[in-house]
């Protein structure tokens, strides 16, 4: 895409009211924008990252299985009062709006009850399970506070897939599946190395949950890290009896700041057994299925990896999710950069064409600040020297290459948006 | 994928309350679930449909040089009482919510306001434009009744695309694109030639807008159509000034049934004066953007569709959206249809393989109802005849073919769903 038409603009500040690093880069790279406290607009550039994050994830639940679904916002209170979560003082986040005739209906936080109902119309007996169901959907959550950019929002994307098994021993099977699913995503993401399956208090369903903690210090969570065994406790369940249970040793411990980019749920059969979910198992005798919720923010992920990965100058996409895979950028009018665009558009490489008539210090500032990972620069000088200037967005020297070679960095993006 | 491992099932009667055609046999096949009216869960069948027509509309939305953005749908009052648009009395369909504070939002029924304020950020200049921008996104509209299955909802997908021009001529070419744009997307999701441009009223902003009429006895407006110069004109303004000023004469006019789906207006400068939206002009004069708005509900598309083609046995869908391209079906077990399952797959031939333990009867009229466009059938008399029996939905009879032939009607479909 040509810079030129590119409707955004960057900016050097971003607003007042923004304290988080993820959101304030994101502002002033022309990604988001904020529309209120916890409520960001994705402009062409922020879209473009999410629905790659949105790629990722699709490909890996598919992989496990998971049939996705869209299910709905406007939520009726009477399948939300048999479980008990429509009343404020259960859950203190709803939305809350009604029809012209006075109804009262919620604007969904969560899935849950909606799917369990629903799926009352689909499941009857064993052969119908397991069933792993999922969606990506916006979620609204009336948060009180909401000041950590794009990373706690009051409307949000999220993925989330919910698992019906006929057996506790069937539902663990699935529940490590999608654990090592999550660690797939997250390394795919750009989080790899520094993201960890966490330990943590499982509310009230169950004694544990887990949740995937990438280090940060810009995370609200505490974790302590055995990095030899590639897991952490959350603070929140840090005590000697979890310890021994978990056959971890203290000293080898390490306590890290970290931002939650996902969670998984064990569910028991709460829900089911609310909303009357059954179905008969091979005698013929009446069960309830045993599920569990896994759920992941897109926004959240964004943002975590624009605060764990990002420097002085501006954000440092990872390939996989970058908006565009090169930042072609003509310094001066020159046809080379005009040939060499063409190339890169015929050969299907992301291309970000910054043909604008700016002086060179702005589009350089500029594409640190965006930072998509190859910066490609042609200027009378790297023509005179025999071609263009690379650089990686986290390297620090360019060097030059010949026109030719530059095609070679240009591989297909394996999420590429159209 | 294998309809064994598809979690939905058919059902031979619509629900009791659901009086609509599209929905009946929607929910049926399983593609979608009525929550309330006017509120459906997209199941994976239909959510495949969505899908793809989702693709056939970004892809010509790009090709009209549009940007795509993904709008909010929490939405501070502020800027809707600068237009006008805040109060129920001059908009009724607004749902509406607040903040723990007791801040009043509303949920998005429609998103100019909402992007004209957010480009006061990003024009400045007139060569910041012309500028299009469109997403796709929820809306929400709170309708007093909602009777017409997924085409009339109060909560739907909408593409909403908006133009911003430096003049009315400039405004007119592009929304004479528009035009076009549209009949290549009713056109590439199997309405072509029963659809038509046709003039209707304005509304506040100008004389008149264009709505785009599928001519279908389920439709909710009536229409006269000029076949010949493949107009048409609305009701509700069919009189002999207008017929005069279209140059159309009454005798060779049709009346027809039709259902609207998709709408074209100019806009003016209406929400760009009301929110301060500008840019300085050659000269360095102020001036002010006319805009236009382009709309296209999803789910109404896809229920026009249902509604245009079906017949008594079910749904016939259209090659470009239908959920798969083949419905492959095994009547007894055999090893045939595995291995034609496995060759399909491979070739990454989307297809529902039926191999389920059911009655002949039961899958051939849920091949029926379900609609995919090729039926091919593998039995012990299909195989003693020489290969499989295969028949496109709308054909009244099946034929046999070897199967080394089943490859070559199942070419790549250009809007595959992964």
């Amino acid at each position: 895409m040509r810079q030129s038409e590119l409707f955004t603009k960057t900016r050097k500040e971003a607003p007042k009211d923004e304290v988080s690093k993820n959101a304030g880069l994101l502002i002033r790279g022309g990604f988001v924008r904020k529309e209120m406290a916890g409520v960001y607009s994705y402009l062409p550039l922020g879209l473009r990252v999410l629905k790659k994050i949105e790629t990722v994830i699709r490909e890996e639940m598919d992989a496990l299985g998971g049939q996705e679904v869209l299910l709905t916002t406007l939520q009726d209170p009477e399948i939300w009062q048999k479980s008990g979560r429509w009343q404020d003082d259960a859950v203190d986040i709803w939305f809350k709006t009604s029809l012209k005739n006075g109804h009262p209906l919620g604007v969904a936080n969560t899935h849950e009850e909606a799917l369990v109902n629903l799926l009352r119309d689909h499941i009857s007996s064993y052969r119908d399970l397991p069933l792993y169901a999922y969606q990506i959907q916006t979620k609204f959550r009336n948060e009180l506070r909401a000041k950590s950019g794009i990373m706690r929002c009051r409307e949000f994307l999220m993925k989330d897939l919910y698992s019906f098994s006929r057996s506790e021993a069937e539902f663990r099977e699935f529940y490590e599946h999608v654990a090592l699913s999550y660690m797939n995503i997250f390394g795919r993401a750009g989080l790899g190395g520094r993201t960890y399956r966490t330990f943590a208090s499982g509310g009230s369903f169950s004694k544990w949950s887990d949740e995937f903690q990438t280090i940060c210090d810009a995370g609200e969570d505490t974790i302590y890290v055995d990095k030899e065994k590639n897991i952490a406790v959350n603070d929140e369940v840090y005590d000697d009896d979890v310890l021994a249970e978990l056959g971890l040793n203290k000293e080898r411990l390490v306590k890290e700041k970290a931002i939650e980019v996902g969670n998984i749920f064990p569910l028991g059969t709460k829900y089911a057994e609310a909303l009357g979910l059954a179905y008969k198992d091979e005698s013929g005798n009446v069960k309830t299925p045993v599920m569990g919720s896994y759920g992941i923010g897109l926004g959240r992920l964004m943002g975590a990896v624009v605060e764990a990965l990002s420097d002085e100058r501006g954000i440092v996409w990872p390939e996989s999710i970058a908006p565009f895979r090169m930042h072609l950028i003509s310094l001066g009018k020159n046809a080379e950069s005009e040939k060499i665009y063409k190339d890169l558009s015929k050969n299907a490489i992301e291309t970000l064409y910054d043909d604008r008539d700016a002086r060179a210090g702005e589009k350089l500032s500029d594409a640190d600040l965006i930072g998509i990972p190859y910066r490609i620069v042609i200027s009378e000088k790297s023509i005179a020297e025999g071609g263009a200037e690379i650089k990686k967005r986290d390297e620090k020297e360019s060097r030059v290459i010949g026109f030719e070679e530059i095609l070679h960095y240009g591989k297909k993006n394996e999420t590429m948006v159209k």
